[in-house]
């Protein structure tokens, strides 16, 4: 038996917003990170005007050339929607409305309108399929994909929004896919590692992975960067490499120790959305601990990504942005002789920054930045990328004073970078505070639950 | 004469990051606007793994259908980099070193290394080319770009550090193809007129902007959202309609009054990035005020972008972002009884904290956001996105006390929308201050000189 060949497949995005640059396509990079996970190589990601002459012939040459074939976009109500009507042309078929996309269609515009004299006419538009082909109704939205059978494989029609396309793929068209090519292509479920690397270039990264004598034969790997994190993934597609992809994670964690931070499995493509501010926020609410922040480069920024996600309120209380020095001190009761003595961006400056916002905002952990972050301000002392954090917590379980961390780091890029990493590592060391409270909780949990039982009740 | 048909290209964007949805690709947006503005259009953005075969048929592929080619990524010194001998290939001619890429190539390199020898061999695949390319010098990084003949028109080699992509393009690629292209296809100069228009949502600007009986055959019309902010260009290609060009600004300019904001002239197609937060912070410097914030739904964010910018210390003093009540009442002085009566979410709580934030950091201006940003927290009274934003700013001319102005606004989306949206009109209100003091400032300053000339001395 000789192993099959990869299915091969082209996107097709649609929208002349794309073509005309004003937009950022997010559905092909969606779409070609879900492929990679099931085993489909892709082959081309093409962003198409909405023009039917210039879609006819893209979906022909696609169709002709790849097993499989997405196509995004172009089903809404509008003069400029084109794709169903394309795709009829192309597989010489007619038209038809759908009658439960319709019916549903009528019952939510029936919510707005009184009659359905009110509707306009290219409404309805939205309800269109080409004949024969199997309805993906829309999970999220109104206009309905479709799946159609081509001479190589399967073409998959999807609606253009976002998070329809998203929910539609996931839900109804991946499996399909799986169902329709597996065999074929010897397709199997993939078994999947993902990881953050936090706050290293990914050059350096990018250099100790390989160092690791990893056999990428058996794994597929992928690394993307944003500020201050790497996410990297592994991916075993065949059944016998599923373990080695343990492996694999047993070396990096040794490798990178306290930077790398393992991400839940069973997650989607929409990985890039597990941001690292939910995973603190999420650290926090289990903790119960509230937070506080004192930003002096980034300004706003630890603030922000702490309340960007819902609920938030039960554990940050507030901030403050000191870019001022009177305002440390005014605000935060900073010393002014700190200040003289040290300079605003010093390790003291930045740990009485810390315990004056635990103390102004009442709150179990507060954390503080002072930096350099650019363009200008650096001298050969403090250069640009110098960034204090600190990290001010409650006395240990001994009593005694709060305890206050501070670590001097020396950050890369552009001032935009050097925010970006001081707020990340602020995160990082509020998520380990909190990730520890909640295991030292837990144990003295169970410690007290043993005490309970008396010896020998276990 | 019949007006020559418009010239029409592909953009070839390459790497397998892209293919695989690891990265997004920001250099096929870009080029794609810069080919608009041209008067090029855009017929396909085709992203395409590093895989020499498929490029190999892909660049064959688009030099038969488009007048102008232009392909970017795969110049660098790495196995994954197929570009120059992938287009040797197709044009059947051999790959050279270019000797003034190989002689700046030495010059950087002998800077950090000691002897040629040193040098992988690897290295010096930067300085390929294909012969009787007219070769393109990188105006910022090392590998050059190159530009050849085809049966249609023309084939563009860039490289794919955007950077790198943008300078070349602008400065060497864009000039030739207008010297090549433009007496065929009769290209002139576009003009451009462009402008945000601030707090809507796309499809409300979208239907009033076509119910103003603008011309579509005489300009080009574009429009991007991001949350907030709507982008609207419009462009005249030809000589004929530049002074129609002005006449639609005026049509802008009437319908969107107090929310219309429009750049100056002669921007490239970089214009995303003049973010709205940098003609604040422009305004800010030029008005010599200073600026503080109390944040509660925007908790950082008005801070964060006010100090996004290099030299913002200038004008921002500090911020406070104040989600708990205790800490509204606590370091902003709101007083108690005013959120008892009004709730935290009202107008007069909204007042309250933009007052305590201009005492609190001795600030001349001060702006303050209490809202719902949602998903939870709202009700039928103060619902999701219901939203305050205050203004305090100092007595005017004739005395008395800091004036002190509040806006309920209704914001749309989710909670990332709704805060964006908040910060956003946070700052356009001191934009706007900070425009109307420098007005005065300049306007007292003659009207002082008029004084000090005397009449008839003018």
């Amino acid at each position: 038996v000789t192993a099959a060949r990869a299915p091969r497949a082209w996107i097709l995005a649609t929208g002349s917003e794309l073509t005309r640059g004003e937009t950022r396509d997010a559905n092909g990079p969606f779409l070609a990170a879900e492929l990679t996970v099931l085993g489909i190589g892709v082959e081309r990601i093409a962003l198409l005007p909405d023009e039917p002459a210039v879609l006819a012939r893209a979906i022909a040459e696609a169709q002709a050339a790849a097993d499989v074939v997405l196509v995004s976009g172009g089903l809404g109500p509008t003069a400029d929607d084109h794709t169903v009507r394309v795709v009829a042309e192309v597989f010489g078929r007619p038209v038809r409305r759908h009658p439960e996309a319709e019916r549903r269609m009528r019952e939510r515009v029936l919510r707005r309108v009184a009659s359905e004299s009110e509707i306009p006419e290219n409404y309805w538009k939205q309800s269109e399929v080409v004949e024969g082909a199997e309805v993906l109704l829309n999970p999220v939205g109104l206009a309905p994909g479709m799946l159609l059978d081509t001479a190589r494989g399967v073409l998959v029609v999807l609606p253009g929004v976002p998070r329809e396309l998203e929910a539609m793929f996931s839900e109804l068209a991946a499996p399909r896919l799986l169902a329709r090519l597996g065999a074929r292509f010897a397709l199997e479920a993939p078994r999947i590692f993902r990881a953050k690397i936090l706050g290293h270039p990914e050059s350096w990264a990018e250099a100790r992975i390989q160092a690791l004598g990893i056999d990428f034969a058996r794994v597929e790997y992928g690394i993307s960067a944003r500020p201050g994190e790497l996410l990297v993934k592994f991916i075993a597609h065949r059944a016998p490499d599923h373990a080695y992809v343990d492996q694999v994670r047993s070396l990096l964690e040794r490798e990178f120790a306290a930077d790398i931070l393992v991400l839940p499995e069973g997650l989607g493509a929409r990985e890039n959305d597990l941001e690292h501010s939910r995973l603190v926020h999420e650290a926090l609410l289990a903790s119960g601990l509230t937070v506080a922040a004192a930003e002096s480069c980034t300004a706003g920024l630890i603030a922000k990504r702490l309340t960007d996600h819902a609920g938030s309120s039960a554990s940050f209380l507030g901030g403050v942005a000191a870019y001022a020095d009177r305002v440390k001190e005014a605000v935060l009761g900073v010393p002014p002789a700190l200040i003289r003595e040290h300079g605003a961006v010093s390790e003291a400056v930045c740990a009485a920054m810390a315990r004056g916002a635990r103390r102004l905002f009442g709150a179990d952990l507060a954390v503080a930045t002072t930096g350099v972050a650019g363009p200008g301000g650096g001298s050969p002392e403090k250069p640009v990328g110098l960034v204090y954090v600190a990290l001010a917590a409650p006395p240990g379980a001994g009593g005694g004073e709060e305890t206050v961390e501070v670590e001097r780091h020396r950050f890369w890029g552009d001032r935009r970078n050097v925010r970006a990493l001081a707020a990340l590592r602020a995160l990082e060391l509020l998520r380990r505070a909190a990730v520890s409270a909640t295991a030292r909780a837990a144990a003295g949990a169970a410690a007290a639950g043993r005490r309970a039982r008396g010896p020998g009740n276990g």
